[in-house]
């Protein structure tokens, strides 16, 4: 854990240059705009510890599979999240010497991430080893508005001296990736060159044949005038710069001003690529660097209007959650079907592919709340449109008959993860997947998603389950063996609880949603039940008697559910009586320790109390969170917001707020020792989970809005606002009243406190507060 | 399963080149003389599919760990079985033409490995492109009365053509490991020179650094007299060679005699190693081929004096049991406690390390009855030599106070191992090491053994089974989570029968060893509980607790011992019920399919009964033998030759030779289409196992050895010879009767069907043959 962030309610502060948190602030102030993205890398040289990362949305390269031993069923492949041009190069010679703050002197250094303006500012000065002591101010960002475009001013200030700068500005195509299984590079050049004011470089990606076509135009300002000088052309293999050897004098600011693009071949023809690049350059070069930054701000200030959570009284908590809305805003807007959330964003390269079940169990409810509906579609549709390279990813383990297995982790459809007992045995994953389409349309009310989309991806995923679950003679029960939970502390056990749960349910779900579409659109489900060679009687006959007859383990004694076979078997230790020498256990001991040990990494169990909550009474839920949090080591990043949601229920406000704090803070603090390699974006829906479903009670039944607001006790105040069925609601709470504004024209019934209340149109409603378990 | 090996009693033969099937033959054509070995691959250079391999006992290279997810506990570096200078190669150039099989016509090809001779004869006879016809006869060997030599000798017949020919007769230290982790060479120049008539090459290994010195002495004869030429040297980046270009007549035989010599600094000091490489090819030159053959081919027959399994009636059962008994003699002789039996030996690279669990459950057995105490007693002080690292390896596992997990595999006593469930779980590696302990007392006798070395690694064992049983409240009883048994198509299992048993076996012979060393070495003891840090009460009664209160899964319906927790969850289905295009599993069926099934690939509660089948009355090992074999698919090399024995003992003859041709032709035959990567040496003493224990009954009960011979309908007869406390036992078996002949002076009284019978010095006894299980 580090504690270097200062605090500031719309800011992200760094002071002062310690290098060896260079690779942490690199991820923390990373830069996105859903299209294309990057770690906050230094624009001049920098040969001191960095991760070099700049990401285009849907790009990505099947890097070849390398394991210690392999096991049949591996996919060949791993698509990777491709580091991608570098646009943002300016280097810096001041009178011959480099500028570089890994060899100079720094005497002042600041990075800060506004999230009002989402753009990147850096200020430091520095005393080269000529001498020569320079101030520098940089600021960029990459557009919302103009997604494909980002743009830097970077100024230098000589502070004891006149002198000559040489300034290069490049586009590098030349690089790699951290994680390249065979220390390949991906990326060949297609084309490199000068055209008119532009300097022009196109990259494939190997195998993929992703082109993605970089422009830059720069210009050099003094005293606030353009000079009026030529940039020298020059290239390298994979690489072109403008080139500009300028005089300064002491006192003198020189500006320069980048404008850049990046355009992919996966939104525009290749044949036009590269004009349609100098177009959109053209484009932003006539806008300016100031009108673009208007203009970002104003982007920025549409998505907090309706996205924020305001928190009074702890700036800690309001800077946390903030920096995690503004991220996912960066990484995700949910206008292109073909992409996705990745566990890192455009923030780094680690676990690769883009999508793990995070989105369906974390990230979907945020969308839900916050974005137009057609966000969280997407999302689904995603996954509609893998389908069928779920089924052929069944039929690769041994699964027939259209039965789906979706990918532990995928960009495209096909699984990317090679250890068998994540791969194989993760398999709850599939159940999120359905679980998600319940949650869509439950909180949305739009049942005929499931005639258009939905109904096809059930039924593929319940047979997998009906296809997975066997016949136990022995307990006259059906089973299901070779199981990893969420709790990946735990390898292939049997009778996974939160696994089997989801499973029947899913069965439950399909059945439902095969009657739902029969009284709704029964042409349409006679085409899927066709299209799926769907045989009504025989295979739910057989989904029932699964249903019926399915075990899950209990123990009754101390009235919970196990989380798996013979869990009790385990030595039972408390996370509270681990010698603090110990943690993080994923870092302090070896697997086999981490395996047999009762401890659990993220909610597993609880997990499944998370989403079935209503089949629970509060004392059940009680008792299993009693359990299995003090066994809990929250080593996941998704383990936090879970806990928190669940201790708000049960009024365990002091547990909850510690939660948040975890989760909201768990990149800004670097909870896990892990930032450096970029941050964790899935995590951050669930921050905002905790704070809306945790703090606010949000909950939907029966089509219906619920709340139950509950205050912790170190803020004054916090508040949120949510979509629901075209009604917009504010709502804030303080420690007398919960105040509710509905800041749209349809009038909302919901239930607050247990209690059905409506807000007419732009309506207001003050409740006094409560603090109960519900 | 292939079937292109020619039967014969005394030779392996090939006929014919298919070069499909070349690498299996260089590896089924293996040369070695347990200190340096070898693939049967060409002298001439041959361009076709081929795995080259030479290796040097005992010098091995830390290979970068490469898997896909780290896991903490890995080790970092695997020891892998080095690929080494070259030193067969004599590349042929006739007429401009370089002689490669790959490229002229073959006309006519042979292969015959003698295992009286111990030689690898090749002729052939083949066409040019430019329409030169000629025969080769090349005879090589490893010797092994001059272990660090080779000789070969290589006649070239021209059958249509006068010309030259040109001779590079090499040492080529320029070679890979095909299983590089990271695509790296191992070895660095340190000489490469001519002295005098001789070619020398000093390599050295990256890390380990050591020294291999390798030396050459090349001679050419025509018409039975050497010429009288001086080769020309020539050399490259680690590469030294002799040419010659000799005129050569039609039907003239040219002969090549090639002494090759291969010094370890393992043997001796680096800076007297070349000189001791000199002197050792002076020696070998100076002796000749000729003598050297026949000092090679009297080796032999001593070899086999004492080891030879004869089999009448059944020629490919009879060439079997030589060609297992062989490879082993050529694998290790025993001489040297550092070495140890590779699971491939000098045949090829895989499962790098050289010491699998296989040495103590398989392979000393074999030893004890066949080679010198010495050579068993080295196996066993092998291990002790390595009890600092195996308690240095549990620890970083997390266990204490002296707790030693020997690894999987090792070659210097480190880990080398990197898969979580093998590494960490497949802990009954632990076990087979006290076993062996236990079994070489109870074979020779000799108590002292444990004082002087066996009972501080008994010690060391005992305590991590001790740390890694724990206390399950639900159970009340003592359990063994997370467990990998000797069926590795489990993984991650709850209390595993077999290793709970032998673990429970560990605890009681270690207590018992003890009170041994108390009665006969008190003031021994008292060092070694010093030295170990011994707390007698409490650690005892720890132990006692466990041995009283241990858990182990039965089904008491079926009355049997089941293999874990859970077996009887999964779906019961038996191997003769599986589609054959689904064989073998580990080839057609995905990872967590196989995990899933009940299918078992070797032997796992059978291999408990097989190691304490005294503790079982005979119905009760009917019972579970009848319950797992056919569960059971014998996909691991170790598994026909236990079903083989007890098949043996229940009287089921029939299945017990189908083991038996199964475990004894496995690389023959190339069962399990993996022969290419080379033999499966390990195994190869459980066939002798088979015969001796199986069909012969041998056991060895209170100090005195049990026979209980019975004869496979196919063959007419079959003997052995065994070795047992200075008397040297001869027994053959008819349909009619069992013949027993004592070949030394010590008189011994043994039990044969039940009874006890005195076979005096030199004398012999003949019973009546009975076929009943035993």
């Amino acid at each position: 854990m580090k504690n270097y962030i200062k605090y500031n309610e719309w800011q992200i502060i760094e002071e002062g240059f310690d290098p060896h948190l260079n690779k942490i602030s690199e991820s923390i102030f990373s830069l996105g705009n859903g299209r294309m993205g990057q770690r906050a890398n230094f624009e001049e040289q920098y040969t001191g510890e960095t991760l070099q990362g700049n990401y285009v949305a849907g790009v990505y390269y099947p890097d070849k599979t390398r394991v210690g031993w392999w096991k049949n069923g591996y996919p060949e492949y791993f698509a990777k999240v491709l580091n991608a041009t570098n646009w943002i190069g300016i280097n810096i010679v001041v009178n011959d010497e480099v500028l570089d703050l890994n060899t100079c002197k720094v005497l002042d250094f600041s990075r800060v991430l506004d999230m009002q303006l989402g753009t990147l500012t850096r200020r430091f000065s520095v005393e080269l080893k000529n001498g020569n002591v320079l101030d520098v101010e940089t600021i960029r960002f990459c557009s919302l508005v103009d997604d494909e475009a980002g743009a830097i001013k970077y100024t230098i200030t000589p502070h004891n001296f006149d002198g000559k700068i040489s300034i290069e500005s490049s586009l590098d195509g030349d690089v790699k990736n951290q994680d390249s299984n065979y220390d390949e590079k991906f990326w060949t050049e297609i084309s490199a060159k000068q055209q008119d004011d532009f300097a022009l470089l196109t990259m494939e990606t190997k195998k993929t044949a992703f082109w993605v076509s970089s422009g830059i135009y720069t210009a050099i300002h003094q005293d606030g005038i353009a000079l009026n000088v030529k940039p020298k052309f020059s290239t390298k293999e994979k690489y072109v710069a403008q080139q500009f050897t300028v005089d300064v004098k002491k006192d003198q600011a020189t500006t320069i001003y980048k404008y850049a693009v990046n355009l992919s071949s996966e939104n525009h023809d290749k044949t036009e690529l590269e004009n349609a690049a100098v177009e959109v350059l053209k484009t932003v070069v006539a806008k300016g660097f100031d009108q673009m930054l208007k203009e970002q701000a104003a982007a920025w200030t549409t998505k907090w209007q309706n996205g924020d959570v305001i928190i009074e009284g702890d700036v800690a908590a309001q800077q946390a959650i903030r920096f995690n809305i503004f991220q996912l805003h960066q990484t995700y807007t949910g206008e292109d079907a073909r992409l996705n959330i990745g566990p890192k964003g455009f923030t780094g390269e680690k676990y690769g592919g883009s999508t793990y079940w995070d989105t369906e169990a974390y990230c979907l409810p945020f969308y839900l709340a916050t974005a137009p509906q057609q966000v969280s579609e997407n999302l689904l549709i995603y996954r509609y449109n893998h389908l069928e390279k779920a089924i052929e990813n069944a039929e690769k383990l041994g699964f027939k008959d259209g039965a789906a297995l979706y990918p532990m982790v995928t960009i495209n459809g096909e699984e990317c993860h090679n250890e068998w007992e994540i791969t194989f045995e993760e398999i709850h994953r599939n159940g999120a997947i359905a679980f998600a389409i319940f949650n869509y349309i439950r909180y949305t009310g739009e049942q005929k998603y499931l005639a258009e989309y939905g109904l096809e991806v059930l039924i593929g995923i319940a047979r997998f389950w009906a296809q997975r679950i066997n016949w136990s003679i022995e307990k006259e029960k059906y089973v299901m063996l070779g199981i990893t939970g969420p709790n990946e502390y735990e390898n292939n056990v049997n009778n996974n609880w939160y696994t089997s749960t989801i499973a029947t349910w899913c069965l439950k779900y399909t059945i439902e949603a095969i009657d739902l579409v029969k009284a709704d659109n029964p042409q349409e489900l006679n085409q899927i039940l066709a299209k799926t060679k769907f045989d009504t009687v025989k295979e739910i006959t057989h989904w029932q008697d699964i249903i019926t007859k399915m075990f899950y383990p209990e123990d009754e004694k101390l009235g919970i559910f196990l989380q798996q076979d013979g869990y009790l078997d385990k030595e039972q230790v408390l996370v509270k009586d681990l010698p603090a020498v110990d943690r993080p256990l994923n870092q302090k001991w070896s697997w086999d320790r981490i395996l047999r040990s009762c401890f659990i990494k993220q909610a597993d169990v609880l997990q499944g109390i998370y989403f079935f909550e209503e089949d629970y009474d509060i004392e059940t839920i009680r008792r299993n969170y009693d359990f299995y949090e003090p066994r809990t080591v929250h080593e996941s990043s998704l383990s936090p917001c879970v806990h928190a949601i669940i201790a708000a229920k049960l009024g365990d406000l002091d547990r909850a707020y510690e939660f948040y704090l975890r989760t909201s803070r768990l990149d800004l603090d670097d909870y896990n020792n892990d930032t450096e390699d970029g941050l964790h974006i899935t995590s951050m829906a669930g921050t905002w989970l905790s704070v809306v479903e945790g703090f606010g009670g949000m909950r939907i039944k029966n089509n219906q809005l619920h709340l139950h607001p509950v205050l912790p006790k170190k803020w004054k105040s916090y508040a949120f606002k949510i979509g629901f069925r075209q009604a917009i609601i504010t709502v804030k709470v303080d420690e007398q009243k919960v105040s509710l504004k509905n800041e749209s024209e349809k009038a909302l019934t919901l239930n607050i406190f247990g209690e059905d209340h409506t807000l007419q149109a732009n309506g207001v409603l003050e409740l006094n507060s409560q603090i109960i378990a519900h």
